[in-house]
């Protein structure tokens, strides 16, 4: 059975028109792009604002179990309310500062992860100061463990009474677009949180702030005799105190002609199966550089121009896609697979063959084809993936002169 | 005096007539990308391959003392060779395999930091296989510290009494394009290392691996009696065993009539400077989403449409830039500071204005304007930011309806 299709978010001002809509044409917005949150950032230090954010009544909790969000139905997620999660987190978790809680850290006190997110403006009730309302959303980690096992265990039993379910893999990528946003926001944070409970700088253990957005690494322990050492994080600013984000570049290449595409296959990939080229951008690399670099390693072609196209959001486990049109030079068109021993074929292929397997041949990489697909025929990637986006933004646009960027 | 003014890089492929160069007009390349080197990444696990680049007569050693690099002149690296080194980093670090070195690792031994940073394909000599040709490169970190504290004063006492200085803060600002490129991927590969001695996931301390791309966590500890505890980084990819890269936006902001330019200031600059606004990218944005919240926050603007304009690495410590173009909303355009207070003031400047100001008023932070300043006027970056790049495609090209993209 296909599972339900997504939908994908809307421009964000698909009635503006623009002189940069109207030279590059609408923006494209990504899969797990289009948040409808505003996420306030400047607000999140600040203990007052969470708090009434977090008891008032309107607030939605998307409760995660290592690392899997609670669904209400393939498509759409679940929030608990206020007094689903005090038995796991209390009643009030902002009630004092974050200063005074940084000087009360104690490595043994287990908290759970909760991650503010961002209000929805388009919903009434919740207000902060003059400017700031909309519905509070916040995420939390609700996995049994600890502290709060028991109470944990208890909640889940709870919510699986009701007929909901915690998702199992990657089946995210049905949820609405809307929704797609919110949980790759939720699970970013909460998987970097995750991985880094030790600071890179001295090996202590560090704490959650700023609503999960920032970690800090505590000068005292309540659990320790000692004072902790000195750490190079606490003074001045440093990147290992906020999440990581790693760019990636993904580029769709079109010959010298401008007529063919090169895709790409791993593997352990279905048969037929081809996408574009990708990689992690390097440090003090352009991200054009990167693109150049790594269509060179993994297939042997030499990019000249490269234009950027549009990104994305990944959550696996914190990535940012930056996708690419990239054009071969015409000496550069020869295909080498012995560089880099990523890819199992390389290989160019007509926009007229690329422009039928967008229409019958593409599906999630588990799921089945479409009704018209003909085994043997080219396989593409689902709407959702960027790699469809800049494949199809290339055979049907490019092709014909108007790159749709 | 003014600083002897830096290259610009050429384009990557200034022959090439493309598709993509037609439409979109020439690729913007900005300080610090450019580099000469091909990284070939995929052969920095391989000794063999790093040994013999190591010790091949031709190879340049980058060397750095606190993260700065030792400089020929204002414009130029100086690069050391293998008969200077030795000292420091012994005849041969790579002579066992990578996996015996992480078998045998002693926490309580100090090894330097060495970066392999690729091949100068321009300059024969050294070959490796069949097709990875050219001069190699390499960081080396000569700070005086633990064991090898007496033979690096010896060294920098040397290259000193030959009349070399290691820089002081960040004059590399004047170094010749590719040069620079050259230090960026040096000094952002250095810092990530020294950033992170410890494991974030188990809090024990790292290795530097994979010609200084990669920090493993290993099992094993000589100066240990016992194992140490298993570690989610060493089962599967984790991307805490690879370089941090923070992605930035910044952007520059027109009008809804495509006329006007907004930018904004910060208080610690001088008097008339204004640039661009600029931000960290947060998890599970998009690019175009990034900059919508960041112009949003900081100076309540609201923009419709984005489009990605050019990349700039940026290592201090670990940014890429992604430059980006916004356009406000006609009902969107009416400043407010009072949401996040990083600026001091956000502005709307007519075109007329911004291009007299590239004309006379362009400098780095530190330095006076040009001769042709008048006390009064706006100043803006110098050619080396990508602030300046956005800022021009948008005064000599957007407002005449030809952004320069």
């Amino acid at each position: 059975m296909p599972l339900p299709q997504p939908e994908l978010p809307e421009p964000a001002h698909p009635e503006v028109d623009s002189m940069l809509s109207r030279k590059f044409g609408k923006e494209i917005a990504n899969y797990f792009s289009g948040s409808p949150l505003n996420r306030v950032s400047f607000l999140r230090p600040d203990h007052a604002f969470l708090s009434s954010a977090f008891k008032h009544p309107s607030a939605n909790f998307l409760l995660f179990n290592k690392l899997e969000p609670l669904l209400a139905s393939p498509t759409a997620l679940h929030y608990a309310k206020y007094s689903d999660v005090q038995s796991i987190i209390g009643d009030d978790p902002f009630v004092t500062s974050e200063e005074d809680q940084i000087a009360e850290y104690n490595s043994t006190t287990y908290t759970p992860l909760l991650i503010f997110l961002g209000l929805d403006e388009s919903k009434q009730g919740f207000k902060y100061k003059e400017h700031y309302k909309g519905q509070p959303y916040f995420a939390l980690d609700v996995t049994p463990k600890l502290s709060v096992t028991e109470a944990a265990e208890k909640l889940i039993k709870d919510v699986e009474g009701k007929g909901l379910a915690f998702s199992k893999g990657r089946v995210h990528m049905s949820l609405r677009a809307q929704e797609a946003a919110i949980y790759a926001e939720a699970r970013h944070l909460l998987d970097w949180n995750a991985r880094n409970p030790f600071c890179g700088q001295c090996g202590h253990p560090t704490m959650s702030v700023n609503g999960g957005f920032k970690r800090t690494c505590p000068p005292k322990d309540a659990s320790l005799k000692l004072e902790r050492p000195s750490c190079a994080t606490r003074t001045g600013i440093s990147n290992l105190s906020f999440p990581r984000t790693d760019p990636t570049v993904i580029m769709a290449v079109v010959s010298a002609n401008g007529r063919r595409i090169l895709l790409g296959r791993q593997k352990r990939w279905p048969p037929y199966w081809y996408s574009t080229l990708a990689g992690f951008l390097e440090p003090a690399e352009s991200v054009e550089e990167a693109v150049r670099r790594e269509v060179w390693e993994e297939s042997g072609i030499h990019l000249g121009r490269v234009v950027i196209h549009s990104t994305q959001p990944w959550p696996y486990p914190a990535n940012l896609m930056i996708g690419a049109i990239g054009q071969a030079i015409p000496s550069g068109e020869e295909v080498n697979l012995g560089h880099d021993a990523e890819l199992e074929d390389a290989k160019w292929f007509e926009a007229a063959e690329v422009r039928e397997a967008l229409r019958v041949g593409t599906s999630g990489l588990g799921e089945d084809a479409g009704p018209e697909y003909k085994e043997g025929g080219l396989r593409l990637p689902p709407k959702t993936a960027i790699a469809h986006q800049l494949i199809s933004a290339v055979v049907n646009g490019f092709v014909s002169g108007t790159p749709m960027i």
